[in-house]
This record gives structure tokens, sequence and C-alpha cells, in this order.
């Protein structure tokens, strides 16, 4: 941490080779990721480089669809669910500087097709698993051979949380240390839990008033508190994984929900305050702490916005989904 | 703070005659006071000796009185707001324990009478200008001739807050080093801000699901994010102090909400989290950002409960009332 920082471009320059040479079309699948432990705070904005490591369960088969192929007009294109993306607009601009680090100098327009089956009404961010299934379409396209360490690396480096997206399943992204970021990267828990049930349940659809990147800045800027996070996160994140590994029900969500709202904590003891709850968050909230208090066992979770991410096992769902009507319920094992 | 810790009555005990003269009668008022830079955690339980020093501003006219007299009947009768307490009730047991650190095993059987004009709707607290006013009338019944430091330093022990109730005006509690906490006392800023109102606005009468006490109890044990309030708290009350010096609203307005903010914080870093907030609380912070984004300098502050209080000045009250219905608007210096 005392190296100097470098920038994305020469840090994937060292793994990549000098002349490209690329295929017809590839196309990737990376899953959509809620953190147990959340990722918030960085050490160094370039790289996304955390300081915490987080811990996340991948959703299974949702998440983003990317395929790559050659434009023969010339000219990059980038679609987003069947519809033609403004060149100039963020998403293309963001997409096509990420495909850039890899192409560099080369003439080799693109067409970048991205499909997210993430449902709408479920309130998810897309950008962890579209840079990760972009990571992974580039790698197969281009014949690059990454390294799972250095697809994880280099998800990263689009959005943090798309570090964990590589992988399936339970997923720890740890913080690392050196300064090009090459140890700040996510690996596979070795742990199934066919039970575990996610409740998606979408508060609002509208645009978050503050981006999490820019709401990350202000709370690492102006909130006393934060300082106390990482550490908290870091004993959170073990304290998790050792509930996985035993299948301790309550202690895995309890420490999750224990994590979010501390995390939100952060946010709301920033200046200006960031509140991303809505006034039915917390009904839901208060909600769900009623049924625990009946002797349900439901957690939530939640990130940078005002819908909740519901924690709890397949014994308790019928029950959960009669009291929330509007829950979306994922299995991320069920497929497996 | 090394030295063993002493309980209140060894430390009243000290200030008291050992045989106590009474008057017929005696009585007095106390105001109620609303913090702008918050009290929240003890280094001490026994003598409410708190973590860090506060800063409030009393409600002028808005508190308690306490009227002390005989009972003749040779039993004590504690009535609050005309009427007689259930002697094995809360409310009376508090009462009898506290006038007993003065009466000690003396037999002088005590009529107390309390009278809040706290508008109930209003959602303020009444331990502090109780406990205040207690120890006020209890000093002139019993012509004890207490200094307001000492005066200060025993409200507190009935209640935190109730060592700034003593006076009126802008108060700031220092939070002292002592053992016996003499010098956990509060004292008045020489300042006046006949402009300054605030706005009471209820969201609930409901009682809380947790107290003040055993919150800043579960807080201290079990938020990790909690170990830097006392450094911003202390940093806030000394911008605040500045503010007010400087008639600088916003700067006052501004340091105060996110003082609040952070110790609402603290509250939902807890476990199990600590929300204060209702949905409908959300709702009333949410109108307030908005018109300030729109130019109208108004702010809030909010204790342990669900309820806002908002600061502005004069200029902005009849706009403030037409956008909140439902707030009670007190002018703090405007009695004097």
């Amino acid at each position: 941490m005392t190296e100097q920082s470098q920038t994305k471009a020469q840090v994937i320059n060292r793994y990549i080779p000098s002349i490209l040479s690329a295929k017809e079309s590839a196309q990737a699948f990376a899953p959509s990721n809620i953190a147990l432990c959340k990722y918030w705070g960085k050490r160094e904005t370039e790289l996304n480089l955390p300081t915490n490591s987080s811990l996340s369960i991948s959703l299974g088969h949702l998440g983003s669809n990317t395929h790559i192929s050659h434009a023969h007009s010339g000219i990059d294109m980038v679609r987003l669910n069947n519809k033609v993306q403004d060149p100039q607009g963020s998403f293309s601009r963001k997409v096509i500087a990420f495909v850039n680090y890899f192409r560099r100098e080369q003439n080799i327009p693109l067409i970048i097709d991205t499909r997210n089956n993430i449902p709408t009404a479920a309130g998810l961010a897309s950008s962890a698993s579209g840079f990760a299934a972009l990571v992974l379409a580039l790698d197969d396209f281009f014949n690059l051979q990454l390294t799972p360490q250095q697809l994880s690396a280099f998800a990263r480096m689009g959005s943090g949380s798309a570090s964990r997206s590589i992988y399936t399943g339970f997923v720890r992204w740890d913080m690392g240390e050196q300064a090009d970021g090459m140890d700040s990267v996510a690996s596979q828990l070795p742990c199934q839990w066919p039970e575990l049930c996610i409740g998606l349940i979408k508060v609002s659809s509208a645009k978050k008033p503050v981006d999490s990147r820019s709401g990350m800045d202000r709370t690492t800027a102006t909130s006393q508190l934060y300082s106390n996070w990482p550490a908290q996160a870091g004993a959170d994140l073990i304290t998790i994984q050792r509930a996985i590994e035993s299948r301790g029900f309550n202690a895995m969500g309890a420490c999750a929900e224990h994590n979010a709202m501390s995390m939100h904590a952060t946010m709301i003891s920033a200046w200006p305050p960031l509140v991303y709850w809505l006034p039915e968050s917390l009904a839901v909230m208060q909600r769900v702490w009623q049924l625990r208090e009946s002797g349900i066992a439901v957690y939530f979770t939640m990130d940078a916005g005002p819908n909740l991410k519901l924690l709890f096992e397949r014994s308790s769902q019928k029950l959960l989904e009669a009291e929330f009507a509007q829950m979306d319920v994922i299995q991320p094992f069920a497929d497996e």
C-alpha cells in the first residue's frame, strides 16, 4: 500500500498478449450476487481495492449473459436487453472503456450484447454480473486463458462486487494488500446450502438519488463512525463463513443483518445523511422483526438502496410468501 | 476514572446536613430541554456519568412544576398531573428513591406533586425537567443552599439530561472526569437567540419499545461503530457552540442534524438493531431534506424515539407551519 498506485491499463496489460487473436464470437454468463458481509469503502479507487473483505451468495441462473462478436460495420455497438445503446450514453461508454483495456490500440470493432435475466421487479444491481460476464466473454473471445484469480481481479476493476460474480455459490472476496490488486480476488467456498432461500422485496424501482460509488465516497469522507467499519466487517466475515460451514442459519442470518444495518449506519452518519431507506423499507424491516419475535427464522440484508433481501430456509418459504405478497423467492442452489 | 465508583447516596451525603430542617412547602420549575449535541452512552452507570459532553436548548416555560409539602397522613404520596400515583408503580418508586438520598433515615413523609406543562402531543421526554424540578424543590424545601453545580450534578443522578434542565437558554453539560462526578455538571452559555424556533413533530405517542437507558446500554455493548461516537460528539459540541456564539444558523443546524443522525446510526448498528424511527419519521426527514434543497434553512434533531424536532428561524415559521400541519412551534427565548 506504500507502493505507487497503478492504473487499470497498466495492470491488465501485463496479462494480455500484445497482439490479440479473436474468435468469431463468444458468450458467457455470470450470476448476480448478494453480499452477506458487505463491501463498503475503498482503499484505492482506480482499481476498486476495498477496505474490507466481503462474502456473498451468487444467485444461480439469475444474472447477465454477454455475447461478443465482430462489428462488420467497423463501429462498436453496445446492446442491453435487445436495445442498441447510445454510444455516448453512460452504459456504452463504461463497457467500451473496459473493453479497451484489453483491445488497446488494436482495431477490432465489436458488438457487445448483454442480456440481464434478473427480474426487473427485483431491485437488484446488474453491474456485478455485467462486468463479470463481460470479462468472461472477453477471455473466451480473445482466448486469453486467464486464471480464475485474474478474471476476478479484472472484473473487480469494472465494479468491485463483480469480483464475486465470477463464481456460483458462496464466494469470499479477500481484500488483498498488493498495490496492483492481484491478490484482491474472490474465491468460491466449498459449501452448498440447498435449503437456503433469498426473498427479494422490491420497495421502489426509482433511480437511487445517490449511486453506490458516490455513496461510498461520501461515507468514507464524512462519516466519523465509518473508521470502525473495516474491523467489524472483517470479524463479521469470519462469523458468517463459520456459520455457513456449520449450517448455522440463525448465526448466519443475524450476522448478515447486523452487518447490513451497520453498513447503513455508516451511510446515515455521513453528511449530508445518506438514507437509502424509504418509509416502506422500514415497514418491511419491522415486519421481519415481528416475525422473528414470533419464532420464525427470517433475517434480511440490504444494499445501497431501499429494497430488502430476506434470508430464510425452505421450511419457512410458504409462510413468508403469504406474509410478503410481492416477494420473489430465489433458491441459489436449486439448479445445481 | 481509575478510582472506585461511588454510590449516589455516598456522593449526595457529603453535601447534605445530617439533620434536615424542612419548610412548610416549596415549589420549583425546570424546563424541558432538547439536545443539539446528544448525550449517548455512559462511562459510569450508577451516577449517570457520560462518555461525552453535550449541549442543549431549554424550552422556556415548557417543563415540570414540582411542589413539595408535608404528608400529615404520615405516608408519602406522589402525584403526577393531578393524579395520585400507585406507590408501587415505577414513577412513585423512582421519585421516592431519589428523595430518600436527601431524606435518608429521617421520618419526614412528603407529598410530591409534579405537573408537566409539556404538550402531551409533543412527544418530549419529561424525565429531564422532572428530576431537575425535583432537585430544585428539595433544595428549597430543606433549605440546602446547594450551588448550581451541585444542583446540576444531583439532577444528573436522577436522569442524565436533567443536569441540563437546571438552566434556561443554551446549556452545556461537561462530561467531567472525577469519580464522584461533581465536575460532570451543566452550565448556561451566555447566548440568546430570539429568532430560534423549534418545531415539534409528533409521529407517534406509543410507548417506546426500548427505553433510552436500555437503548444506550445495548448500543455501547453491541455497536462496533459506537466507539467513535464520543470523539465525534466532542468535536460537534465545539462546532455547535461556536455556531451559536456567531449566530450561524446553517452551521448550527447542520451539525445538530449530523450529530443526531450519527447517534441514531450507533443505535442502528446495535444488535438487535435499535431503530426508533417509524416509516412516518422517514417521510418527515425526506420532506425536510427536500425543503432544504429548495433553499429553506431547516434542520432536524431526534432523540431516542420516532418524533422530530425541527430547527429553524422565525422568518421561516409560517412557511414551515403550512408544510407541517401537525407541528407545535416553541420559541425558547420568546418569554425572556
